[in-house]
């Protein structure tokens, strides 16, 4: 047999019970669904109605065209928009019923020339991170109408993925003195690192993204989440490369001895990172077969120098149980974030779903 | 007014020209055009047409599923498929009536058994990358019922972007040595690089890709391409950040000063590289705007201290006539290629076109 393309497999079973896990451990605050970014990349249509079937009411997403396309799946749930609103998405806002995340005093004046009837946008604070929200400063401008527009106060962790990082407790201890202007409004502090963290950090809503996708989000111990994502690609051809010729691009690789290599279907236009370069492998078993040379857009090759079982038409594994998109983030000098991004986005690999 | 979406400007105006300027290049050649992974992220609907216009009659793609799209535009052009014919393709090859490049003997086997009236492949041939292709022993075993199937021959340059490389003699010399076996088909040796390396590269057909997108293939001299993708994000905030502050996750960048940072709204999600880190930069006309912290999925954090003319609801460049693909990639250890290919299938920009 001969295959010529990449197959991806989604594990949205996994995905519904890292969803339930998680919300299991915050059992005391709401369990809102972060799919912004296309869900991590997985595709907002696949993974919106499998939160909705474990029950979540409560979704996240980072720009109104993202909220749109969940509102088709979900009449009835909220719809949070990261990114705030403006004049470049009002329309979208009022015709999906989309709730503004607020971040900015400029913000807040826009909303209050162009409110949608019983919206009740999220007030964004900062505590550290340094990024999207209200300063303390224009804590001390709002006044009691103001704090009236809003349905929960937020604020988002920089550090919670190393457990003893000191910006925990003190972006924890600024939360709770910018809530204090805010008394009366539930809160949410936490996305998925967060809720590791304990009850004093869950609040009265959680943020599942990251965690729900199956990257670990408290790498100092090992991963409870079950992979979202394997991947395999096909071998297209095997060949024997002599002692002294060039491997690849650039003629960058050079082969030190007489060795046998694979050219497998896949490469950077199917979302591997560039950057894998020689720190690349994919396996076949347990064997590793490492890189050799540079991706190119549609090719890798491989060292498959004495495995004498791999076949051209065979599949290598790429990500599978056991090299997760956190480990090749790690062997790109990234994040899995960006590996699922770049995957789930490729568009010309077979998906399959389980 | 406030904008929360970035936006992404398609120069299909520039792409036209880069192709008819590459086509003068090569003028006793076929000018195929590559429209292979999306059209290397632009858009496999918005790039054939303007191809077309410009009487182009040969497409390369790398899979069956991008060969069908463009059939469905071009009912009646050459459109032939890079990675080859195989069980999972074998259908889209005979709806769409697609051409296989074969690199394989076994591919050879399958095709015989497979053959589509009036489809004539191109034979791959294999001449110093050591990616697919036939090799030398695999040539000396095609008889000539064999050879009268393929319409070209065709090979691929490792290095035809270094002008004095000693790779691409030698990749020339081994292909007319491979040539010698099918003496009666036309030619392919070069994609956009090799077409500047002169008449003795260009052969019967050239395969214009990279610098079609505007790409440097060429980087001994200036660019003659002109870019294909501006890119412009809007600023949602700007805040003063105090001496000692940390800035984003991780808490990795410490301002050693006061300072004054804008939060633009754009992150990885819409295809910057998480690699550009500190080295990243927008524009705001000729000023340069450093990033500060690490680069998260939504947002990026820039310097603009002393800046005094920006102003929240104003956007930046991210790409421009000055600042191309070509420059982020050198900036984030890449190649502009994956640039293209990321910020193309990002998604979730608006996008318009010129």
């Amino acid at each position: 047999m001969i295959y010529t393309q990449s197959v991806l497999t989604l594990h949205l079973s996994n995905l519904k019970e890292n969803y339930s896990y998680l919300k299991g451990l915050a059992s005391h605050s709401i369990a809102a669904g972060i799919v912004k970014n296309d869900a991590y990349g997985l595709g907002i249509e696949r993974v919106v109605p499998v939160l909705l079937q474990e029950g979540c009411q409560h979704f996240f997403v980072a720009h109104a065209c993202e909220g749109v396309r969940v509102r088709r799946l979900a009449p009835n749930v909220q719809i949070y928009v990261l990114q705030g609103i403006g004049n470049d998405s009002l329309s979208d806002f009022i015709s999906a019923h989309l709730t503004p995340v607020i971040s900015t005093p400029a913000e807040l004046v826009f909303w209050k020339q162009n409110e949608i009837e019983s919206i009740f946008p999220i007030l964004n604070v900062e505590t550290g991170l340094n990024r999207l929200g209200f300063r303390l400063s224009d804590m001390k401008q709002l006044d009691d109408t103001d704090k009236k527009r809003f349905s929960f106060v937020m604020s988002h962790l920089a550090c919670a993925d190393e457990r003893e990082h000191f910006m925990n407790q003190k972006q924890l201890k600024a939360f709770e003195l910018m809530r204090s202007f805010v008394p009366d409004l539930p809160a949410s502090l936490s996305a998925s690192d967060g809720v590791f963290l304990g009850r004093a950090y869950q609040k009265d809503m959680v943020r599942l993204g990251a965690a729900v996708y199956g990257l670990n989000t408290a790498p100092y111990r090992p991963n409870k989440m079950k992979p979202v994502m394997s991947l395999k690609a096909p071998v297209l051809q095997i060949v024997d490369v002599p002692q002294g010729d060039y491997i690849g691009y650039g003629a960058s690789y050079r082969a030190v001895k007489d060795m046998r290599i694979a050219i497998v279907s896949i490469g950077y236009g199917d979302g591997l990172p560039r950057s894998l370069g020689r720190r690349g492998r994919f396996f076949w078993g347990r064997e590793e077969l490492p890189f050799t040379g540079r991706l190119s857009m549609d090719n890798v090759m491989c060292d498959v120098t004495g495995i004498s079982t791999l076949k051209e038409g065979d599949f290598v594994d790429v990500l599978n149980s056991f090299y997760t998109p956190d480990d090749m983030g790690a062997d790109a000098g990234t994040i899995g974030y960006e590996i699922l991004n770049e995957i789930g986005k490729a568009g010309r690999l077979r998906i399959l779903e389980d």
